[in-house]
């Protein structure tokens, strides 16, 4: 009963760390595990390792991603790797576990994907917080990578979904000249009405050697080889899009574009909205299974 | 007649680097020295020594500050330290020169005080389109440096000169909520028109707990030990205002308060439109001059 | 096959009037009817009666929406009322027939329901380009009838619908403090991301009190007396949702408290943006169809 | 004594009557007269006639302006005009005075002339303030008046003083493109700045020919026929410059371009911030004096 307000944080980088203060702050009992390194994590906090603090909790929160490589828990600030393994596996039976992008646990064994975990990343509401700090983190790239102010440049977002609606409204409010690409004739009049230059793909040939900045977020190669090779030399390429991204990287090198390629902006530049991001969504989804 | 159109520009960080590119790609003649380790600096600009250079052209255009340290020119990517010596003055005799922040060089001898330099930092067309670089940069550090998202933050812009309105409006674009403090009441009015939340300097105090980000344009004490005691330990500060600055560093490390003091933001930034804005300052006064 | 290129636009307000004129500055042969007292459509649009109007085309335009009262053209600007009758219906056979709102014809005769009419105002990068325009004329209600300024005003905006997402995004540009009411939580998810106070429904009883101006967007009665009885009388309510709307309008009446019911708003602030809209839509519909 | 905290409003239009109300709101005791016909101005407002109004109060409060014809009072609200004669003055003797443009009092006599009124509408946080009001019903009238939208429209601003300023900042917010014209160069490098396009006055014939809507502040012939001549046909003049103005009306008409001449907006369209903005300075003023 007693640790049913007891959450484990285990692993993960400076949001879990937030993550567990936040909770503490919030009155639960909170242990967490392979931050060792992260720093001071709130008041109250228990560091402990990583079985005592799942035995002592009702409520496990994984890292997102979970999985870094192969079977290893995703823990940068831990001094030893963690091993998802069959220990691990046992010890999590008959708790509450949430993990972000939790696919990769799936992957390693039977164990775990029978294991059931809830995928706070599936969440749409986290989602689209997540999307405004990866569109705040973008747009600190491009202040500081391109050699030239924003206001007044012309700067082009490719693909119309969460984080290209939050990019182009930001780039605009920054007095850029906003042009998007998309591909679905509605999204084009959502384009034009906000005031940006709505852009088909396949006339994208036709605007490129304007643009000094693309942001791309399709994850699909849509900035190619011939696109680049018209580029202007000052231009800079920003891919926010997941594996495998939509820029052809090498091309950009050898055009001597410069390219930042960056997935994982929230967890970078704003680990404590995105901490409380995830707790909102994990208290939001323990507070629905209670009705 | 020939040298007329021939340019020299002198040591100085990436803005001279572009600056002397943008002049030869603007048809014009132009030798670069004491910038070896900038790289390329654009088609057809002649790298030679820095006396070769002055002798060639009729333009000289020394860098933004012009002196770094005593009788030493601001020459970041240059192998050798370059004196502002007498040999120097010689060699300057009848040329039109332009440096930034020539109060250094008047400093120096007799000799500097009566050459006529013309101070292109001086030119108010320079500080406002240099405002907005710094903005930009500012909004930069905040992005970054901050653990949290802009959006929906509690940002106190203090002063509302020239740097703290463009802050003040791209914060609010960006979805921050923003003080600004200031002492004339006309500029309260203004504030408060711009939908910003008016603050008196002597009421900061009651405000400042709830503040997330300081911008500080003021080039006096005026964000004490008294008040950064009630800030935030999540807080930033960043000193935008020239030396020495407006905020008390010590306390704010103290309180283990975050702090950037950030001059300089525009060279580091955005050399490329820095070097544009030199560039259009130096030419509209060069243009003046004929009529 | 000539007559493929003449259009007919018959009946309608300002926007039927611009719409001719514009397929005639397009190159067309238009002949216009039912648009007497319009005034000047533009050179070269050919004024006649509604017979020879549709013997003479192809492409037939009727207003938006079609249908006024019963079996009436709607044409306000006409001298004398256009029945919907069995020799219209006849006339129209073979002919390429637009109209907006056609619902209102299928209620007519089994042989209305059977003509095959594209209604434009059903497609959707009409509605969002219409729901620009609607929300323009929202603001302009907003600005001349409520006697303070947006500046600073509290604004409820209700439904986060097409309408309701740009009038909320042009309110803060205005900056008005904006509250958005809406149901799904991935819309307070957004509402939030976008820098406005999200409200469920069910919470709008606390904040009513407080709020200035309420643009209503949901066709289904939320603003009820209940609300209403709380507002201030200084308050104003703007109802945009389609019949029978969403406010309260006796409990207004009774409280005192200013109401606009406005619905029409393109045809009535932006009739020249309107038949761009139209005519957009209705060639891009005609070029779908020769491929 | 007590008649200290009496305030007599007298003569006015809308803003007059939200004033008394807002006085009496605050507590103090008002008089109102010459506004019998602007129906209920507030609880506990006393209405009586002009001479008892002045007598019971030790503070008086006369409209913005002050003089509508020759000696008579602004006071379109009243049933019979008020004489701004002998006995006035002798009645006022001894009172704190307040008026609107008062130089329309100087004019009338000497005994006017050597009377201490003060002129709250020369009062700089007063102007900005008003200036707010202005732009937004300039904003309504282009929204109202203009056939298209405002988003993607063409906008010319002609003048960037307060009222300039303003206007242009809430068209780029609602999506137009600005031209802002001014003569001073930095005010130049502001527009650039703010991202407007910046236009000197003697370019003004190479931009007009696109412009949709232009909204003059400046007191001075600036859009003259030579300029209105070159304007589309549904292009719109809105002048919001004092007595003269700045455009060419008689042309306009000429051409048939549609025309508002709009002094005067607060008191239109936002009677009731207006007031508040007049009370705030009044007190202000009060308050200063009693130190």
């Amino acid at each position: 009963m007693e640790n049913e307000s007891c959450f484990a944080v285990i692993g993960g980088d400076m949001r879990s760390a937030y993550l567990a203060g936040s909770l503490a702050a919030d009155g639960f009992t909170v242990y967490s595990a392979g931050l060792e390194n992260a720093g001071y994590c709130g008041d109250s906090v228990i560091m402990t390792d990583v079985f005592t603090a799942i035995r002592m909790s009702a409520i496990i929160i994984f890292p997102l991603p979970v999985v870094r490589v192969a079977t290893f828990l995703n823990a940068p600030f831990s001094m030893k790797s963690v091993s998802l393994d069959e220990r691990m596996l046992e010890a999590l039976q008959g708790k509450r576990i949430f993990a972000g992008m939790s696919e990769g646990l799936k992957r390693i064994s039977r164990g775990w994907e029978i294991l059931p975990v809830i995928d706070y990343y599936k969440v749409e509401e986290f989602q689209i917080l997540n999307a405004l700090a990866t569109a705040e983190g973008a747009l600190a790239l491009a202040l500081i990578g391109a050699p030239y102010v924003l206001n007044g440049s012309k700067c082009l977002v490719s693909g119309y979904g969460r984080i290209g609606k939050m990019i182009a409204s930001k780039l605009k409010a920054l007095g850029a000249e906003v042009y998007v690409a998309a591909r679905k004739s509605t999204d084009l009049a959502w384009i034009e009405t906000m005031g940006y230059a709505p852009i088909r793909f396949e006339e994208l040939k036709s605007v490129i050697r304007n643009i000094d900045i693309v942001f791309n977020t399709v994850p699909k190669l849509v900035i190619n080889e011939g696109l680049i090779a018209q580029m202007k030399r000052s231009s800079m390429l920003i891919d926010l899009a997941s594996y495998p991204g939509g820029i052809d990287l090498r091309a950009a090198e050898k055009y001597g574009i410069r390219t930042e390629f960056a997935p994982g902006l929230p967890g970078k530049y704003s680990p404590f909205s995105s901490a409380l991001i995830i707790k909102d969504t994990v208290r939001s989804i323990l507070r629905e299974a209670q009705k």
